[in-house]
């Protein structure tokens, strides 16, 4: 790691890539072998491309981690930490005080809402926006143009650390194209949200949820269509 | 941005005025035209009068910011952030890692709680105290003497970034003087919580909420209405 | 507090001890009398044995703290806080943007989740792993091998902040040996949570939960016995 003129109390690790037009606010540590995109805008006190600490109880796959890479354009907003072997896409956003972890894989113009940490694993696919504070599990699948509002949480483990077949069940939500999960509704492990189903805020989903349809309560159950007016294609 | 003797490793942007007895912890940043009033405490890493990042896709409001104010005697914890376009009165505490947006204002000896995040827009009134982890969204009004408790969510838009008339309802829950909202609560868009009204822990609140009432449940019902004893009047 | 040249932009204050292959991160401040055991790492941004900030309104108990200790082996991870008066067993971890308060102790190899508060006054025994952005209130009691989920929210004041009773009943939960709580449950204040019980996702627990039971829903009830083959003594 050494001091760089780049910016204030900037410090760069090792084989670290610049691009052109990147601005950096002050205090960035930026880990060896990360890639930064043309123009994209570090700011103050953000860490990139830390390598995880794992607890030995901790069931995230261990070994050789890629580079983080940050596409052209991206914003890593003010204390967020980026980990290694992190991809993001063109123009991603990652709100103040977020995290994402190792592994995970971001589509272009993706959304990092304030405080949110996305876990290991996980996949989130272009335009989608995960507003402030919501957690985002190890192990999901998030498709494009996917909503999730603030507070969302969801989990990957229904024995909480207990039994050996809970390593082969362990995985979060998948969350289908367009789908709207809202502000403190909770997932449970391996549910599917179809193509721009409605989640309502506060549900607890148990079961799968169909594509198109708005689902309320606690177990969500399926009240109504989602409106046409709101679908995808009509905006 | 010039370093300052003022503190160690403190980054001072230009016109920002300090008044007399401000403490500094390591590693401040401030930005811009920042007003810090005399006997602030400003901790450790903290970011004042940061400038929004909004992404295209944001609904915040646009434009020119007045600088950021901090009333005399106020106090920002470690690692928080309070952006540029903020006014805080006289003896807030902003708790260690917690937001506070553009165009917020805090009245009085307002406490913001370890973590919690509000978004733009939002007026606090004097003496309302909101705990750890909370979520406070854009355009909510929540008047003095208002205690939230840990982990209130709260949320302004139904329809969830979808459809042009969403535009025109997007607003926050209204919070009338020392109404209390209990922990985990979920408060949607445009419900009002009414004068000295307490929101049992973990309650949905889909609709108004009348003065003086206890509600309870999801969605949230009247049960009962507040003890005597537990009114402001009478602490 | 002077610069110290273990670590890159690293301040350390009075009387600090570090033990022997101690790593630090960049940007770490070390507050005064902290003691740092052999073999710790203490990531960037960190802040360690800060001490609190009350308001006047705090019902945290004031006066002087004992200096914060860091177990042999202990990580602190990127941005986290851990205040003055804190204790931590050997090998703890405490992830990114972590914060652990004053008087808090936890036993050997505990685990803190990222983004999690610990609050004041807290015990946490050995091999208890709380997961993300979890909310441990103030004046908890939590065993051994226990695991707390992500997102899992509790309380310890059924009046919030009025009445001069409510300072002799303020207590969080009691959470014996090897109980598991679902990600987003949300505890109230003085309940108890059994030994090995188990608390399903999303439940909130109103009353005590009996030992090696499953409870779910909102109130939380039992539905069954927790299954020997996820029992502590089956592992």
């Amino acid at each position: 790691m050494k001091p760089s003129d780049l910016g204030h109390n900037l410090l760069l690790g090792e084989n670290v890539t610049v691009g052109s037009g990147v601005a950096f606010g002050a205090n960035v540590v930026v880990h060896d072998d990360t890639v930064i995109g043309d123009g994209c805008f570090i700011q103050d006190n953000v860490v990139l491309g830390k390598a995880p600490s794992l607890s030995p109880t901790s069931t995230a796959k261990r070994g050789e981690l890629s580079p983080l890479v940050l596409g052209a354009g991206s914003v890593v907003c003010t204390g967020a930490v980026v980990y290694r072997g992190a991809q993001l896409g063109p123009g991603c956003i990652v709100g103040d005080l977020a995290s994402v972890r190792e592994r995970c894989t971001l589509g272009q113009r993706v959304v990092i809402g304030r405080g949110t940490c996305v876990e290991n694993d996980t996949r989130i696919g272009a335009f989608t926006r995960i507003q402030s504070n919501a957690y985002i599990t190890a192990y999901m699948e998030i498709e494009d143009h996917v909503f999730i509002a603030p507070a969302v949480q969801t989990t990957n483990d229904n024995f909480m650390g207990r039994t050996e077949k809970r390593h082969a069940l362990e995985r979060g939500a998948t969350i289908r194209r367009g789908a709207r999960i809202g502000g403190g509704a909770l997932l449970l492990p391996r549910v599917e949200i179809g193509e721009e189903a409605f989640v309502a805020a506060g549900s607890i989903v148990t079961r799968d949820v169909p594509a198109r349809t708005l689902v309320m309560g606690s177990p969500a159950r399926v009240v109504r269509d989602v409106p046409d007016e709101e679908l995808l294609e009509n905006q």
